[in-house]
Order: C-alpha cells, then structure tokens, then sequence
C-alpha cells in the first residue's frame, strides 16, 4: 500500500477538516467530494454527460446488485463496469453488506461467508468475503469495500460485538484475498480496498474497530453503520468517538450520508468522502435543495414562481426552467420533473462539498459553515419542509 | 391568409410527395416533418437541450390537458407556452377534442360546444370552439387547431355523419373566431389555424369534409380521425380518397400516425407533417427502431450485445451506450432507460424524415422507400418484434 495514493493538501487551522487530493489509475479525486449513488450502473434518470457536467469525480456502483443483475460475467464480458456503463472515471463499489441484510431474503451469516435469497427472483446465493472481493476486481472498480456484517439500530451491545468480531475476520480475509487477486486478475491492482469501521453506537466497540482495521494498514477507511435511524446526535458523538483513531494520511469515507449540515459537520471532523441518495430519491419526489433550505416543489406557492430554483446555480435545469414548470412536471406526473430535480440536486451536493473544500484551503471553513448553516436553515415564509 | 406561409421546393416527379416549408414567426418548419409530442408541455423524460440535438423543428402540446393543469392563466402569466416550457421554435396545439371524448368523463356534447368533467379531478368544464381559439391565443401556439367531434372506429354512417356537421360548425365558428382573436390578443397573429377533415372511413364523408373546409380557406389541413382502431388498409384507402381533395398549396398535417412504413406511404401522398407518441411510449417500453426493424431490448439475445442500438445513429445514446447496457437498464426498472431509448427513437423518426425530405429534393423518393421499406422488413435472426 503506498499511502501517497492520498495526500492532504492542506489542513483547516481551527477544524479537523482537510482538503485533500486522491490519487487512482483513472483520475485525482480532490476532497473532501461527494459520489453520486449508481446503484445499479446508472445514477437514478441521469446521463453520464449530465454527471460529467455536473461535477461529478466519481460514482458509486453497488457489488451486490451487479453481482444479481446483469451479473458479473456479463460485465466482465463486457471490459468492466467502466466499460459496461461509458463511465471512465473512478468507480466505488459497495460491498453489498447493507444490501444483503436489509434487502436480500433469509440472509444467514456462517463465519465462511452469507446465504442469502436475491430479492429479485429468490434465487439461492452464497457470498464469501473472498468472493466480495473478486468480484469487485472483476468490475473493475477503483475503491473496494469489503463485506461486512451490517447490523440493524437499535442492537444490543453483545449482538454488536459479536457481529464486529466476525466482520474484522471477513476485514483480514478480504485484504488478504486483495492483495492474492493481484496476480490472478491484472485489472485489480487499480483498486484500492478500504476497510470498513462499524461497532454501531458504542463507543468501545467503535474503538475496537477502529483499532483492529488500522493494525491491518489498509489504504482508506470508511465509517460504515451510521445514518440508519438512530438520532442525530448519536451519530455525530460516534463520529467524534471514531474519526480521531484513524490514521490522518488515508481517506476517510463515510458511508450514507448525508444531508448538508450532517456534511459539514463530518467535514469539520475531517472525513473526506461521501455518498448519499438523497440527492436522487429526493429529486424524484419533488424536494430541492437551495443555499435557502429546501424546497417541495409540489406546494401551491410556486404556480405562478417564474424564478430558478436557485438564480446562481450553474445546472441545466436552473438555467432551463422555472419553479412554475417544474412544479407542474410534478403535478402532471411527468418523468422529466424528477430528472431535472435530482440533476439540479446533485449539482447542489457536488458544489457544496467544492465550497467547502475551497473554504478549507482558504482558513475559512467556520466562517464557510456558519453561514451556509444560518442560511439555510432559516425561516423563511417559503414552502419549506 | 397568406398562402406563402407555405412553400412549395420541390415536387417528387413520380409520386405526390413534396418537400416544402412552412413558415411560422419562430421560425420555418421543413417538411415533411415529424412533430414529438409534448402533450403537457413536456416530451415525455427528455430535456428541450436534447430535442435541439435530436433536430426537432416544432413540438406539439395538447390544449385539454394544459386547460386542466397548470391552467391557461399560469400559462398566460408566464409569457406564454414557449416561455413556460422554454421552447423558443414553433408549438403546434391540438385542440384536446380527442382527449375531451377519450380521456374526459361524462362529456356531453351540444351544439355550443362540449361539456366534460376532467380525468384529473371530476371538475365540470365546458369548453365552446371559440373558448379553445382563444386558449390555444392565450398559449401563444403557433400552429392551433378547431375543437372538433371524433367518433370512435367503428361508427354507423349515419352518426359519423351528423357529427360531421356539427365540426364544420364548429371549423366555422373557430376561424371566425381566429379572425376575430386578432384584435384582442395581439400574440395571436402569430399562430395560423388548419382545418381537420373527419369523416372516418367513409369516403363520401371525408369528400363532403374536404369540401366544406377548402371553402373556409384555412391556411393548412389536417386530416383527424384516422390512426384509431381501423385496419391499416383502410386507413391507406382514406387517405388516398382525402388528400387529393386538398389544396396542393397548403401543409397536410396527418394526426397521430404513426410507424414507419405508414409515414412513408403518407409522405407519398402529399403529406407534409405527423406527430405520433410511438417514439416516446415504444422508448419507454423497450421498443427502440432501427433501419433494420424494431428491437425488444429486453430479449435475452442482447445480454452480451455490446454493440450500440444502431451504429449510424448521431444521438446520444447511441454514441454512449451499448445495447447489453441498455438491456440491463430496462431489466433493473432504471428510470435512465426509457429516457435513452425515447432520446433515440426520435432522433430515428426525426432522421427518417429528414432523409424523406433529401430523396424528394433528388427525385429518388420511391427509391429511398423500396430501401429502406426492404430493410426495415426483412426478417433476421435477432429478437425483432
């Protein structure tokens, strides 16, 4: 592992927040960024060309739904998941972990690996980390995670630690069939693996893990299990319990989130990478994001807003229309609202983490932060949510 | 009315095809045309940027539907239906008497006009010919169309009869109102109104339609009620027993048709433009068009299929995406699929015409026909519909 891959360029004086850059076979990755979501090989309605313009440095793609639909071999068939989707930069792939407990049917964790039921077509399937593991080198991906046992919130301290100590077993045994995968399949030495902190909210199993994940040195860690229904503020005291014991020169990643003020306060704790449906999912159901707040593009008060969503936004779709329009896209149950919405979305996300980064290599991030946050979160007599 | 609106190129030596333009205050059409629909104001899943690209000269929109939502007023308030949508070429507005007696419950017809309660939300509404003069003004279209009666296929004489009289009261009632909109709404002067001949498939009608229509002298003719249910011969018989009947002077606007082979013939007997959803609703579905027939992206023969829908095709999608890609997207329910395949069908139909167009204008029309109607037919071993 060469730990240049990832290099600060420059710390915030008065945060932990840093501004970095991440080096991988197709392309820098400047950070902190955030990844627009590509489930399934398409980021929900939007095109490639979109995405490119819109900023995008890199784009997430799930190993567990590949694996189902189309399949690895098809993909592999095909050059790779760059290849198969026209997308040549980088790509993270998920495990799948997230996925396979809360989508998949009859998961049963063995310490060998998971059988679980597809949630497509009940087929049978049987998953070991190794397998994980290829699998992404068979995508191609550039940053791989690891599988990992993801367990629900709220959980018991023991179920916790007993599920901890089998994902740090699958965490050794995924570096290990990693770095093996290298003389098998010559397209693997492009990806990094990442290894994965869980210990839900508790704080000495967070510990543990972090632990255990920095003894196996591997080149950037995400913090994974946060952002699923427990409050707030539970997440951010686990993220200030977490992120000081991992090493400050490899990437941080935290996984699902977030929303904006969970962004910058992550950032100011210094994590690096993000990825989040949000932008997307919310899109498609009308909700917009504004330096303002958000917007439910649904609500009377914009039948006749012949404005932007957002004036300064560089996006096709605040160039294009209007809130009046947009909001009948929505009403008339139109295709088009939910893809320029999520497109204009994105934009916001992929520019905020900009900004913020240009905040950090200016000394600026807590004045960056205190006045995105005043704004936005102020009352407005808008149709807010 | 100013017949030179419409001019006349070039005149195919062997058939009744012509190549011509038509001349709107957003500029001029070439005909033959493909018209997309944009019913509510927006062509199902695509951007305006994209239809640009794809060589649309005008967009239809439909008057019911927009009455409805978001109402004549926003619209109006707006600046307009180019303005609301930002569509600065020509708009040609369907008068929504199809969708008044398809879509619309309970409607009533009278002679003063049709009384209906909406699809959307059971409101009553009652709409007069000069009410949808005046909306289509207030829309600001370039291209307006009467309120008429459409009888379903199959229909007695007797009531296809009556119901005629009634639409050439109501051709009467709507150019006096155009006339007459003039000095009120100064944007009307922009939009010219055609005629719509019915008569459904009888020709004794269809004659006494023409007949009565060239004596109001409209700036161009449309022929409406064909395209809906009746077998394709008789719609082929129809329109060589109308089209003869209209001014050669004038665009012959042929509704709702349709598939290739049927703009070829039509185009053959004098027709300058079409407008059929076929593109946007087969896209969504899976159904893509190329030189070589129709293909079902979701057949199994294209899971390793890397090549692109039609190696020739400018559009995006083509230029970007394989079928195997393609495939996938629709098999895993992406929304981003139906959008590509749309994105290409009416590059397909847009191209089709325009290379009508060329063939006419190089008296090679019949030419250009027997190819690409041997093409587009010949069985192959692929998964063609």
């Amino acid at each position: 592992m060469n730990s240049s891959l990832f290099k600060i360029q420059h710390k915030d004086t008065r945060t932990r927040a840093r501004a970095g850059v991440l080096r991988t076979s197709r392309g820098e990755i400047h950070t902190p960024v955030f990844m627009p979501v590509g489930t399934q090989a398409s980021v929900k309605t939007i095109a490639n060309q979109e995405l490119f313009e819109a900023g995008a440095q890199i784009v997430l793609a799930n190993t567990y739904h590949l694996y189902l639909r189309p399949g690895e071999e098809v993909i592999k068939e095909a050059g790779g998941l760059h290849s198969f989707m026209n997308w040549n930069k980088p790509i993270l792939t998920d495990s799948g972990g997230f996925q396979i407990f809360s989508l998949a049917k009859l998961n049963k964790v063995r310490p060998e690996g998971v059988e679980f039921q597809s949630h497509i077509d009940g087929s049978r399937h049987f998953l070991t980390p190794e397998d994980v593991v290829r699998i992404q080198c068979s995508l191609g991906s550039d940053i791989l995670m690891p599988l990992d046992e993801c367990v629900k919130y709220p959980v018991e301290y023991a179920e916790a630690q007993k599920s901890l100590e089998l994902t740090a077993q699958w965490a050794m045994r995924s570096k290990k069939a990693w770095l093996d995968g290298g003389e098998k399949t010559p397209e693997r030495v492009s990806g990094i693996l990442f290894g994965i902190v869980q210990g839900a909210t508790f704080a000495e199993l967070r510990k543990q893990a972090a632990r255990e994940l920095v003894d196996m040195d591997f080149p950037g860690y995400a913090i994974g299990g946060l952002s699923v229904g427990e409050p707030n503020e539970l997440m951010v005291e686990t993220l200030r319990q977490t992120l000081p014991l991992l090493p400050e020169d490899k990437p941080r990643y935290l996984m699902g989130v977030g929303m904006p003020l969970d962004l910058l306060e992550a950032v100011s704790q210094g994590v690096d990478m993000f990825d989040c449906v949000v932008p997307t999912r919310n899109g498609r159901n009308a909700t917009v994001f504004t330096p303002d707040g958000t917007l439910l593009l649904r609500g009377a008060s914009y039948i006749r807003d012949f404005t932007p969503i957002d004036e300064k936004c560089p996006c096709y779709t605040c160039r294009t229309h209007t809130r009046s329009y947009l909001r009948h896209l929505f009403n008339a149950g139109e295709h088009l609202a939910g893809r320029l919405a999520s497109l204009h979305n994105l934009t916001f996300f992929i520019q905020l983490l900009g900004s913020m980064r240009r905040s950090i290599e200016e000394d600026r991030f807590i004045e960056f932060r205190r006045d995105f946050e005043r704004r936005f979160t102020q009352v407005s007599t808008g149709d807010k949510e």
